[in-house]
């Protein structure tokens, strides 16, 4: 077995500076003649100059009489010039051209027009209101430069020049091979078996390199064998095409023979970058060209290309990148990492009164949902080691800032019910969105506390009193006005593997020997309600094994069970359902939103108030089973 | 003859606020089902739940070896426990399913592997080092919401979760009519004639709406014939669109018969809009669809499009619309602007020490140019009067950040050297540019005092002295140190019409009476060599028919000679060449530039500097004409 350690990893820039030297993009990409009308977004090869003044003849700029300035002269409210309609003056409207022996407009609001005359009460000068040859462009003048992308106002400006054909450079064109064992192309995918992977990176690279303006060409998937994968590679630097980019499957380990394939077709420059995600990138240069290896991992995937390939396409066109807006955010709460290595956080990101606020999202290389679901990346440079939970710091955006600013942001408990109110909020006004953080119910009181969201959800039960939530609310919350407002009313339960093979029947089985269970993490609703059950039972602890063992949320707890990791776990029914589980009932529980009075006058807020009434809502929560609606909407303080 | 008067102009918020309560676009867009991979851009229809977990089996995530994580329980560094390969210990890789009866990996960094069984030191915890089912998405689960545009990561999600096809929304289809007697469509631009004009903005115009998404339908140019305008508009709120834009031709007056069309076949909401550019603005709806007046005039008709078919788009599909980054610039000079009205004023950007200096482009709706070479947009709001010379204010970008870090800002004395010297500064460095400003010698002078501009350029004479530039510096830009350093010696002389019609020899004849003059601005370098040269033969300035008409460059007198608006100017050689006039030298002058002395130390300084010394330049202006290259890149203080 062959085993890579990256003993010499380069940093981000460093990595970039050794490969990007190795290449003279001068020439690299031939230039090509196209329409100038089908050119949007092409890189020019050459400066181009205008062959056309525009205009290209004296045009009136205003609506009214063409006249000769001179016979104007000396025109006085008291003593007005009197000139013939069609023999001094010419009517005319903006744009059309200048009669002959005509220097001028005079307004159509400026005369008197009476018996074939006007009246004019004032002088009007030499080209007054007049557009003159080349006041836009001039013949021979430059219109655009060389490596500069066209845009649609150049189309125009080129159009008004003269300039019909445009000499551009060809896009960069890419090869990518997947390669892995693991790997089923996409075609097959209906049919996949355990410890196979549907092969997604290929398409996502492709999708980006073509909003890069590459044209991409996709070769079919290369197994793990050192053979084929080096004959592959071979192959696709002899092509006729300006980059190739290797993606390893998603597993690494002694199946990752690109490196040492590279190593003898060419030269491997970057074997390792000290960045995360997108650590294991392979930079290469075989027969002049840039040989590009992309990390299996869909994340890292894309910030390998983000990072590495996407300023390898703008060096190759001549051309700037454009970076992502930046913004000012303050994170949710502390975020580590570590030193030595640049790390780009996914986050979630709302407005919360002035501050825009920072969720991350999991670090999980794997899981391409941390970044189809952020707004944004925080970029952790390498010298750093971590972010303070008070520290303003910039997130580059992945979505518009509109879509922050219309995102409401919940802290709290995990429900699925919080899913359905997203979808009935979007009907309401499709421009609304919410992010929901799931730390716990006493989490988000004391989020709210920070002014780090909107509102939050919470479950939280107190013996003494036998009420929720609001006793936790007059301790943590003190002197700070807020509206509580059921949501559901939620049945929790016992959830087990489909057909009960263990024949629990209840908390009591807890304790025995032959039963894993798996718990919430401290300070969840959930947590107090079953630590509150114990009791009643006289059940300690230490009696259950895999006590001390914490997720996260309800389909957190789901999954355990549902892929053996434990026998059973304490959760809601939606969560047993979703991944048909069985679902022994213990409690019903009530499930409130906890809103800060000022933002009850949010937009957003109210919005989401009417989602919560709404009979849509109400009637999706009863579909879902596990779930009473007798309080929901209803104000309990 | 019909005219029209904007007599209810609407603000910019007011009319997009009015015409879009005309729509309910619920369902606006029909839905369609396309393969996921060919969905980058789309907007869903509606919200896309996964139908497989990611991962769907569990899998190591890290290289080494499966086991049962309970068979470790109790291993210690001096009492390891060994477990055999093969049957308690499995080789794997990341990414590989667990065998049977694993649920742990160990790392092959923590093992020992010797005779066909490995030895732990250390316990493994159930689940440690596995990618378990569902850890990124878990089937059922809500993927991408409705209403979302579909990224590149969305493909990659959307495949590991096992969808396959997406439900999308159409693209909106637009038909554009451009409409104008004066159009000749760029198939025949070939034979353009007099009053006629390239049809353009219908091109700009579906370059930006298929960035938007849209798919565009051009049709053919309409003429100024009411019957056939309201002809068109009919078929085309009838045929499959789900917008019509009719454009305007340049010319608005008696020809503007769209107006009127509309208000026959529907209803009109709003007919010019308090913005500048953009205001002959038409909103109309017809036969239950949008119909958009875009104005004739390009700048007009793209801030037209961004500001009300964008959002109205945007609107239409349920989505933001991405509004441009924006940053914090200081103009160059005052900005002033008429209340009441939006302006959206076009500059140019560059970074000047720790500011973004922005340069006003002229404010001509008309010249597409102020859109092509602009770095940005200022919008100045109608509650405005202007923005003052040092107050900081909010740009657009219409370039990469990193293009304006990269360009050089000149102001100073107009000439045509320094195109060629930005032409040359790109062939060594591609990604640096130079906007120059142009606002005569001694207005440069004073922009280096303000700190507006790393150099000058300038060609003031000092009569007294018989000096060029010196003595101005010692004058205005006291105590700053700078560097002069020249880039040409330059031929003045008189612009004259192609054959010299009126027998122009020399200076002596401006004072004839069939003779008219145009003189440049006072500051001008090229005005104080006329002002000397004439003081010399004793002309008086009022002997000078025009000698209070002011250009502000070269070309702009020569545009006024070739044009007939002026018989002579004093100019530079290569202006009168480039229109193809006479030219009579008159004198030499040097043309200096002047750079403040911590811009030495910049890079973009410096590669000019080596732009100015190359023989490449050198011999570019030679070819031109009317230049000497003697003191080329000569320190002269």
């Amino acid at each position: 077995m062959r085993r890579h350690i990256y003993l010499k990893m380069k940093s981000l820039e460093e990595a970039k500076e050794i490969f990007f030297q190795q290449f003279d993009f001068t020439n690299f990409l031939k230039s090509e003649k196209i329409p100038t009308e089908a050119s949007l977004g092409r890189i020019t090869a050459k400066p181009i100059f205008s062959k056309l003044s525009s205009p290209y003849f004296h045009g009136a700029a205003m609506d009214g009489f063409a006249i000769k300035a001179e016979d104007t002269f000396g025109a006085k409210e008291d003593a007005p010039k009197r000139l013939k309609i069609g023999d001094k003056a010419f009517p005319i409207n903006t744009g059309q051209p200048l009669p002959r022996d005509t220097n001028a407009v005079v307004m159509i609001e400026d005369v008197l027009e009476e018996g074939g005359y006007i009246e004019i009460r004032k002088a009007v000068y030499p080209w007054q209101n007049v557009r003159k040859v080349g006041e836009d462009i001039v013949a021979t003048e430059l219109i655009i430069p060389q490596n500069h992308k066209i845009t649609a106002y150049d189309i125009s400006a080129l159009l008004e020049g003269g300039i019909f054909d445009v000499v551009v450079k060809e896009r960069p064109r890419v090869i990518i091979i997947p390669t892995g064992d693991e790997l089923v192309p996409i075609e097959r995918a209906y049919s996949l078996k355990s410890g196979k992977v549907i092969e997604s990176n290929s398409w996502m690279l492709k999708a980006l390199l073509e909003e890069a303006g590459a044209i991409c060409e996709k070769w079919p998937i290369v197994p793990d064998k050192y053979e084929i994968i080096y004959q592959t590679l071979k192959e696709a630097v002899e092509a006729d095409a300006h980059l190739v980019i290797i993606l390893a499957g998603s597993s690494a380990g002694s199946h990752d023979y690109t490196a040492s394939a590279l190593k003898e077709l060419g030269e491997v420059f970057v074997h390792g970058i000290a960045m995360m995600p997108g650590k294991p990138t392979i930079l290469a240069k075989v027969n002049n060209r840039p040989v590009v290896g992309n990390p299996g991992y869909p994340v890292s995937a894309a910030i390998s290309f983000e990072q590495v390939i996407l300023p390898l396409l703008s060096h190759m066109q001549g051309t700037f990148y454009e970076r992502r807006k930046r913004i000012n955010v303050i994170p949710s709460c502390p975020l580590p990492s570590k030193l030595g290595i640049d790390e780009f956080l996914r986050v979630k990101l709302g407005k919360v009164g002035e501050n825009f606020i920072a969720t991350p999202l999991p670090r999980a290389a794997g899981a391409i949902t941390t970044l189809t679901r952020a707004h944004g990346i925080i970029i952790i440079p390498s010298n750093k080691e971590g972010i303070a939970e008070d520290e303003q710091v910039e997130a580059e955006l992945l979505v518009p800032e509109e879509e922050i600013a219309n995102n409401l942001v919940i802290i709290g408990s995990h429900d699925l019910t919080i899913d359905l109110l997203a979808t009935e909020v979007r009907r309401i006004d499709p421009f609304l969105s919410i992010s929901s953080s799931n730390v716990g119910s006493l989490g988000g009181i004391l989020a709210l506390k920070k002014g780090k969201a909107h509102l939050a959800t919470s479950h939280l039960f107190d013996p003494d009193t036998g009420t929720y939530n609001l006793t936790y609310i007059d301790k943590y919350l003190k002197g700070m006005p807020v509206k509580v407002i059921n949501l559901v009313i939620r049945h929790q339960g016992l959830i087990i593997p489909r057909g009960n093979p263990k024949h629990i029947k209840g908390l009591e089985d807890l304790t025995r020997s032959d039963i894993t269970f798996i718990n919430r993490q401290r300070g969840a609703g959930t947590r107090v309600l079953l630590d509150y059950k114990l009791g009643l039972l006289g059940i300690e602890p230490s009696q259950i094994r895999g006590y001390e063992d914490e997720e996260f949320s309800h389909m957190a707890v789901a999954v355990d069970v549902l892929s053996g990791r434990a026998d059973v776990g304490l959760g809601i029914y939606a969560a047993a359902k979703a991944l048909s589980l069985d679902f022994i009932p213990i409690a019903k529980e009530e499930y409130d939103i906890i809103i800060p009075e000022p933002f009850l006058e949010d937009r957003k807020v109210k919005i989401l108030l009417e989602a919560v009434n709404s009979n849509e809502f109400k009637k999706k929560v009863l579909e879902m089973g596990g779930y009473e609606i007798t309080k929901t909407g209803m104000v309990k303080s």
